[in-house]
C-alpha cells in the first residue's frame, strides 16, 4: 500500500478522522485516534491540515486539547492563515467576507476602505444580501482583482443538518463578475503545497490521512503524494 | 433592416425602451417612447415582454400608466406568471424565494410543506443564508427537483449602483447541489415562445425592440424572430 519512497511525514485530516461532530458542538474523539496522533508525533513529522474557517488556529487547537489530543497550535494548517500570507506576499488589501470567529487570524493586517481582493470565507450569518453585494461592487468591473476562498466545498454538516458551504457563493460571485478564483483550502494543489513546505519535506514523502476520497486522497495525489482513507467520518 | 416575412407584432422591452430608472424609483418616460406606443398599438399586435420581477403584473402596469403609457395590464409578459403557470401545469408545489414585491403572483397556488420545485427571483434583502439553506434543502439530494428563475441576470443598475440579480445565487445552488436549472425569462427561447403563443402569430413575423444585444436582440433571433436594438437604456 506504500510502496515507494520511506515516508517521512503525515498530512492529517482533523475533522471525520480526529473526531466527528455531535449535537452540542463540542465533537467527540474517534476511538484509537488519540493514541494514533501520540504515536504519529513520536515517530515522524506531522501536521494537520484542514479546510476549517470558522475558527482560528488557536480555538481549533483548544477544541482538540479540550477532547484529548496532544499536538502543537504550530502544527495546524487551516486557509485562513495561508490567505493572510497571500495577500501579504502579493501586496494586497483584502475586503473580508468570513466567520466572525476566524476574524482575528486577519487581525494583523492593516485596515483599508480601498480594497483591491476578497477573502471569502464560510460565513454562515455573515452572508446576507448586503454582504454579498459588498463584494460585488469590489469585483465588478476589476477582472484583476482576485477573490481568494477559504476552501470551496459545496456543503456541510451541521448539527441542525447539511449547510451550504463557502463553494456556492464563490460561484455565484464568479457568475456575476467573471472574477479570477484563488482556492485556498483542500483539495487545491497549492493549498497540499504550502503544507508540504511547512513539513520541510518533498510530497513523495508525505502520506495523506483523511475522510474525504476526492478533497483529502485526491487533492493528495494530485501532487504525488500518497493518501490513506480511514473508514471514518464521510465515509461512514 | 427588416426584409423578410410582413411584421404582423411586436414585442417591447420595457425597463431602457419605454422608460429609464431615475432616483426615485418611479422613473423617466424615455422622450417619444409614449407616442410610439401608441402607434403600435394601432397598427399591430403588441406585448410587453420584460424579465421585471419585483412586482406583479398589476404593479408594473400602474407603474407605467403613472407615466403616462396607455397599455393593457393582459398585454405585459413577466416570468412570474409564466412560473406559476409552469408549476401548475407539471403539478409541482413549489417553494419560493422571491421579492415581497412580486408574492401575489403566485397567491392562487396551494401552499404546501412538501415542496417539490424552487422558483427564486431577485429577493434583494429575502436573500439570506437561512433563506438559502431553505432552498438548499429541498434540492439537495433531489436531482429530480427543478430550480426555476425568474430571469438570469448577473446584475442591474439600482439608483444607489449596481446590484446582484438572480443569476448568482442561481449558479451558486446548481454548484452546491447540481440541480436541474429551468431559466424563464430573457434570453431563454421558452420565454420568448410563450410571447410568440400570447401574440398568435409565427416568430418569424415578430419584431423584438430592446436595449440589451444579448438579452432582448440575441434571445429574439435565436428564435428566428427579428430583433432591433434601441439606442437608449443599457445601449447608453
Amino acid at each position: 500500500m506504500l510502496g515507494g519512497k520511506p515516508v517521512r511525514a503525515f498530512l492529517l485530516d482533523v475533522t471525520g478522522v480526529l473526531y466527528n461532530t455531535s449535537g452540542n458542538n463540542s465533537g467527540i474523539a474517534i476511538p484509537g485516534s488519540i493514541e494514533a496522533v501520540e504515536r504519529l508525533y513520536a515517530e515522524s513529522k506531522v501536521k494537520f491540515l484542514s479546510n476549517e474557517s470558522t475558527a482560528t488556529r488557536e480555538g481549533f487547537h483548544e477544541k482538540l486539547t479540550k477532547l484529548g489530543f496532544k499536538l502543537n497550535v504550530e502544527d495546524i494548517i487551516t486557509p485562513a492563515p495561508v490567505a493572510a500570507k497571500y495577500v501579504q506576499e502579493h501586496g494586497l488589501h483584502p475586503h473580508l467576507l468570513v466567520h466572525d470567529g476566524v476574524k482575528p487570524e486577519f487581525a494583523h493586517l492593516p485596515e483599508t476602505k480601498n480594497s483591491d481582493c476578497v477573502i471569502i470565507g464560510d460565513a454562515e450569518e455573515n452572508f446576507t444580501y448586503d454582504t454579498l453585494n459588498d463584494v460585488f461592487h469590489i469585483l465588478h468591473g476589476h477582472p484583476e482583482r482576485p477573490l481568494l476562498s477559504l476552501g470551496n466545498g459545496k456543503f456541510y454538516q451541521r448539527t441542525d443538518g447539511p449547510c451550504l458551504d463557502v463553494g456556492g457563493f464563490v460561484a455565484g460571485m464568479i457568475y456575476a463578475t467573471g472574477c479570477r478564483h484563488i482556492e485556498l483550502g483542500k483539495p487545491a494543489p497549492t493549498y497540499f503545497l504550502k503544507a508540504v513546505e511547512a513539513l520541510g519535506v518533498t510530497p513523495e514523502e508525505v502520506v495523506m490521512i483523511g475522510d474525504d476520497i476526492h478533497g483529502d486522497v485526491g487533492g493528495a495525489q494530485a501532487v504525488a503524494m500518497r493518501g490513506i482513507q480511514v473508514k471514518t467520518g464521510k465515509w461512514i
